[in-house]
């Protein structure tokens, strides 16, 4: 594969064969791209970074730069246009470009975004997010996702006096130092010294880890399932998740959610009723108001006096524009048909390409739940064959990340999903050639 | 005073005796405000959290939510103008709802502001800020102030190996656990045990704190002049910067000039190039662009390497909304006379409230430079006057915080300079009598 998750694409390797011989192609394809990239290169430190680096992609066969996007469809800098399964990184859910939400969140902010003090649509969103999802009594609005976990993850720390933190291997909740991927030895020592990991869904290893740190843990945090970056997606067993909560009440510790990926994908009430489980403090954002930035975390009422004495701010954080778009955003997933939607189309991208995939000869598997797919191939643990799948769908105008987890939107068509197995039905022979 | 900064309005204090005697009339004049506050408090931790607490104002004399935004005047949800001289925490420097921002970035939003990929628009803007910023050679675009200054601090720790990043008493770096003022144990234990603090513009003090730390000092962090919340602001002494160079120096520590608040108010090439420093990475945000949610960290070429190394993503920054308004913010800010401009109207405001003041028995003084502005009385250390003062203000139509400095934008004529004198004519009799 091609590196760890951020390289910048001066450390990428050089990809599958087939990129090298389609190299003039793929120039003439992304002139425009490659040229955008050859001028970030000098003051850009990578050109572009972080998950957004080509190095993440499959080089030569994806765009660097894109132009605008409507609906499912994205369009690059040199006019290329894509059936988009990533959505955003998962943002979003009711298609780019949507006017229902546009029209109003762009009329306020041709009448102010960022004030002096909120704009009254934080109450009434606040009010909303309580209503909807279950078990949750307030809401924090803050602005990136990292905010968002790393505000409940303190907030625990704060209420129980208690420094453990404990998440799954692999699990991503953000790019602060206490929970990145840098491997600098000053975080690790400092930042990252009291962060435990477990691997997911292991009852017996959770299990040791809270004897081993009887009365230091101040919180689990978790995805509602798991979705590692190269990995097949794992769904949370029962056992396990009674497990979390039985140990989390034993020990005054508290469980977070942080469900800023999956979001409203899975359930309007929230990831964790999608799974039944019943977590203190929830983390939200990514879809929640369909791109335009804004994160929430939620609580239960405990919580609520603890987090009322923290320092909580941002200058950007109160901004009416995006709290206009979630309210928006909910209403037109319920006008589109919401989760059973997603849901029906995933499943008709899942069967299609599972057994497309068969019928070549491969063990195509899409793991995870039906809206938020991810293919892997049993035969190709290096994902050799996952980068070889996604480049020749690119090549055929369909976007799918080979490294992170897909996303269906409800912009999504039933035609948008025939002509992506159509082209599925091309790259698989490519492969088998 | 009503506390520190940020505290819920469930713990501010009274407010001055006026506020009492006004309250029925307040609770008139903001009836709408407070009936959302009421709702708020239950759903939301404080009400409203953080730096917009209501507390932090003075309650009674100013509403809690606002509706909409021009040029240089704000309404609010009952109705109630205000010439605004916060500018939504200084982001504002070409006024609301200006056209020459909003059309082109409102243009691309319905296009596509966060798409998988960057816009080609990233590029430009870091083009325009390495050839505009002093010094700079590169650029990494974020989101919050926060995440510029956390991340410049850890490139700085990642570069040289060293924990101990030193900054001034009472500035303001954001609201992450490193440097904020939440006082947690589990905090000050952990995040916030190696930075290390002096009073601005002491340089013994500076030059005890290297000979104590030797070879362990990461980095100084600096705003480009001291603006401490409740304290008259201080410009620094050139004695001040050149200890402050020599000593990162002679260390090998970074100096980061945290340009954040005051951006591009004080000079079109960076508040570091109008006090004449040489830091080796500057954050801006706010006024960037204009109130669109966008900051960026600015460094030196020797840095690149280190930072390109970093896993710096967050799903929202790099989206092209906020940038196409920073490219048209710089045009317009041009367009309207730049720094020179609002230096001018800077002057106007101070030589007319110092004058006032003076007229009416008070030794009312402005510090700070011309275009960001803060009043304070030489005879009220507890900033009771302050309180007074401004509430006398807001209760004429104007917005001044009496707690936080003020901002002058391209908005503002000098008519609105003409009618805030004439309203701070009435609020010094007031204060008087």
């Amino acid at each position: 594969m091609s590196g760890e998750m951020g390289n910048g694409p001066g450390e990428q390797s050089e990809g599958p064969s087939k990129a090298k011989q389609g190299q003039s192609r793929a120039e003439k394809r992304f002139e425009t791209s490659i040229a955008y990239f050859e001028r970030a290169a000098k003051v850009i430190p990578g050109g572009i970074y972080g998950s957004k680096s080509p190095g993440f992609l499959v080089p030569g066969h994806f765009p660097y730069y894109l132009s605008h996007a409507k609906g499912s469809r994205i369009v690059d800098v040199d006019g290329n246009e894509f059936i988009d399964y990533l959505c955003g990184y998962g943002s979003q859910i009711v298609g780019y470009g949507n006017p229902a939400v546009d029209e109003p969140a762009l009329a306020q902010a041709r009448k102010g975004d960022l004030l002096n003090q909120p704009h009254p649509v934080m109450v009434e969103l606040a009010e909303r997010l309580v209503g909807l999802v279950d078990g949750m009594d307030w809401a924090v609005f803050v602005k990136n996702g990292t905010d968002a976990t790393t505000l409940a993850t303190s907030i625990a720390r704060a209420d129980t006096g208690k420094q453990i933190i404990i998440a799954a291997e692999g699990a991503y909740h953000g790019a602060a130092n206490w929970c990145s991927t840098n491997v600098f030895p000053v975080f690790t020592q400092a930042e990252q010294r009291d962060v435990r990991y477990f691997p997911y869904n292991d009852v017996a290893a959770l299990e040791a880890l809270f004897r081993q740190h009887r009365e230091k843990i101040a919180c689990v945090i978790l995805t509602p399932y798991h979705h590692p970056t190269y990995k097949p997606q794992q769904l949370p067993t029962p056992e396990f998740i009674a497990t979390v909560e039985r140990l989390c009440h034993s020990e005054g510790a508290y469980f977070i959610m942080d469900d800023i990926r999956a979001n409203f994908r899975l359930s309007m009430k929230g990831s964790h009723s999608f799974f039944g489980a019943h977590p203190e403090m929830i983390t939200m954002g990514k879809a929640l108001a369909n791109g335009y930035p804004l994160s929430v975390l939620l609580g239960t009422e405990g919580l609520k006096k603890t987090a009322s004495s923290f320092f909580i701010t941002g200058t950007y954080w109160m901004s009416a524009v995006p709290m206009i778009a979630a309210m928006a955003t909910l209403d037109e997933m319920e006008r589109l048909g919401g989760t059973e939607r997603l849901a029906q189309l995933g499943r008709m991208l899942k069967e299609g390409l599972e057994s497309l995939g068969r019928e070549a000869g491969f063990s195509a598997r899409i793991s995870g739940p039906l809206a938020i797919p991810y293919l892997t191939f049993d035969e190709d643990p290096d994902l050799f064959l996952n980068q070889r799948f996604c480049a020749a769908m690119a090549d055929r105008g369909v976007f799918m990340h080979p490294h992170h987890n897909w996303f269906i939107s409800l912009a999504h068509t039933e035609e948008d999903i025939a002509q992506t197995l159509e082209a599925a039905r091309g790259a698989f022979a490519e492969l088998r050639d």
